[in-house]
């Protein structure tokens, strides 16, 4: 791997450690975990290279990992929030140029319209679609689209809206936003849709598995959060259903019971069907933003971390998402997380592609005590495996 | 290493790990400690060779570690306790009966001596002479002797009685057992001695460095332990100085500022000058007796362990006696401890010869329950670190 241009003092023969966690949640964020974890592996192997990564599983604070890791700079929309209030929304493109980020809770998100009574009916991602169109204007090639934590349950009709396209009821008038709008619409009018949004590769961050409608859809399982009522939900399924129904007849593509179309209020449905997006698990997505799968390629070993390392932390958050990666890379390199606790048994942090886990706990320990010596602790146990696997 | 008579199903290739730990004081035996980070490192890796070893520190419990390791007969001797009472003691022989094993708590401990008053100048070590003779009786070629727990400050005057020696005052007559009749004694008559007493290899365990006499001696460090008021101190202190003074007119070894020789109320100082014992460390010299070197020349991992990993861990305790071992032997396996709490930092285990220290404790957690779950922790820890070292 060596270049002509690399300087003399570069040793190739110096152990390659990749060191990648998620924030220990209430206590350290995900840099200062990063570097507590460097300090131990030099403290133990002083040669090796270290590169620390900023994660994020694909949810909120996505955005931020890529900004820490990129150092691009910030971009700025003036657009409007869930519920139609003026709102600034930020977006990311990579240092090369050629990917841009959305992260649906900046524009869209429910904790931005905490101060009003929730409305489960009228909250739309719009916002999110004048962010999407930004995204388009500054040249993007692919699109990485952050979902989690949405105030709406509109099927995504909202972001089609701010790139442009139109839903219109049976009388040819634009239906309102929100999933009230989906229950009126007969027709979808493309001509005014963003000349690239069908040109650009479109990657959706999405952890779960549960379907547009039905049971286990978006109204059902995530409405209620967002303030709707039995009523509300038995509505917004129909709405859905209905948009739904209608992608399929413009597109041929049924969405209905696509695995994941449930996220954030349906939006992968309109993404999916008419701009032929990919659903991906957020870690990985992220992964492959940051250059973790290049890293990996000749890591000797990969530490990740969080707070509570249990049977979620293996199902699409960043410590899954580093375990896939290594396990493609050519290097192979152990994957050893460092956590705060450890509630996952050996057996089925194998059968997830790591190596093993270890807690920062030293012994018998209270909460407030081990908090307090959070970062001290890192640094050991880091120091403590490194040597295990390298300096031997 | 494949013997015509292997069966084939013996695969060299399997890689061999070797597991011995101590005790988890107050928690489990160091016979479950060692099952259980057995289950764990077979789990992880089911084709590995596992070899359990049982383990001490040279200290009380050492003679039961051999017999559990040898699984030969427990032999017994009537004799006295350290205050002269009829008493039974147990010693061993290893399996090819060239190795006799002598702990001095059995004959002359203080634990047993607990329903008298103390006697700090009458207590004595005769019985464990009464041994030792039946040792030397049973053809044994080396005898090691585990110190610890003594009752007495006679400066193994009364092994050398048992073993057939007599004390003199200048009247020519027998001084009375313990430290009062150091006081006494003006020669030394060997004309009784057993036999075998000097053809034989003496190894005393001793894990302390104190001199004989002296501010740092066994009187002064020792004594008040086992009910030595101030003026009986300097009485003893004196009383070993006039027995290092004739030892050294016999023998011309000079003991008094032997580093050890202060231990068990100073039976090395007769040990090295009449009978060329060695002091050697007790973990050392139980892993010797227990053939853990021999395990260790193939060793892919070495797992050890007791309930608090602390400075005192890596001052002559086993997991100290282990790291040295494999530090000396061929394969210099990582030795990892699984520990009940790790309170030594990474940097001071490293520098002891142990590649990684690890605690049990899953996170956050209370000691009643840390305890309760100790077995299934010890095995999860072994596979997490067999995974990290054996199955990449």
């Amino acid at each position: 791997m060596t270049s002509p241009t690399t300087p003399a003092t570069t040793s190739t023969d110096a152990p390659h450690v990749v060191v990648v966690p998620d924030s220990f949640k209430g206590s350290l964020g995900a840099t200062d975990v990063a570097a507590a974890l460097r300090t131990g592996v030099l403290a133990a192997a002083p040669g090796a290279r270290v590169t620390c990564l900023a994660m994020a599983d694909g949810g909120e604070g996505t955005l931020d990992a890529l900004l820490t890791t990129w150092r691009t700079p910030i971009h700025h929309v003036e657009t409007v929030d869930a519920v139609g209030r003026p709102t600034t929304a930020r977006y990311a493109v990579s240092p090369d140029g050629r990917t841009g980020v959305v992260e649906l809770a900046e524009a869209s998100g429910l904790p931005a319209v905490g101060d009003v009574p929730l409305q489960p009916l009228h909250a739309g991602t719009r916002g999110t679609g004048d962010v999407a169109a930004a995204v388009l204007d500054a040249g993007a090639e692919e699109v990485l689209v952050c979902l989690g934590g949405s105030a709406s349950t509109d099927g995504g009709a909202g972001i089609l809206t701010g790139l442009g396209a139109r839903l219109l009821d049976a009388h040819g008038e634009p239906v309102p936003d929100g999933g009230e709008g989906l229950a009126q619409v007969a027709s979808l009018d493309l001509g005014g849709l963003h000349p690239r949004a069908r040109q650009v590769r479109w990657r959706l961050a999405v952890d779960v598995t549960n379907p547009l409608v039905g049971e286990l859809g978006s109204a059902a399982i995530f409405a209620p959060q967002k303030g709707a009522g039995a009523g509300d939900v038995a509505f917004l399924d129909e709405a859905l259903t209905r948009w739904a129904d209608l992608l399929e007849r413009e597109t041929g593509v049924r969405v209905h019971e696509l695995p994941g179309a449930g996220a954030a209020g349906g939006v992968p449905a309109a993404f999916v069907a008419l701009l032929g997006a990919e659903l991906e698990p957020g870690a990985t997505l992220v992964a492959e933003a940051v250059g973790l799968p290049m890293a990996l390629a000749d890591a000797a070993l990969v530490l990740t971390g969080e707070g509570s390392f249990d049977s979620q932390s293996v199902r699409g958050k960043v410590a899954d998402g580093v375990a896939r990666l290594a396990a493609a890379s050519p290097a192979r390199p152990p994957v050893v997380v460092v956590a705060g606790q450890v509630l996952l048994p050996a057996e089925q942090t194998r059968a997830a592609g790591i190596t093993a886990a270890f807690s920062i706990a030293p012994g018998p320990i209270g909460l407030d005590d081990l908090m307090s010596r959070t970062v001290a602790r890192l640094s050991d146990v880091a120091a403590s495996v490194t040597n295990l696997v390298l300096a031997r």
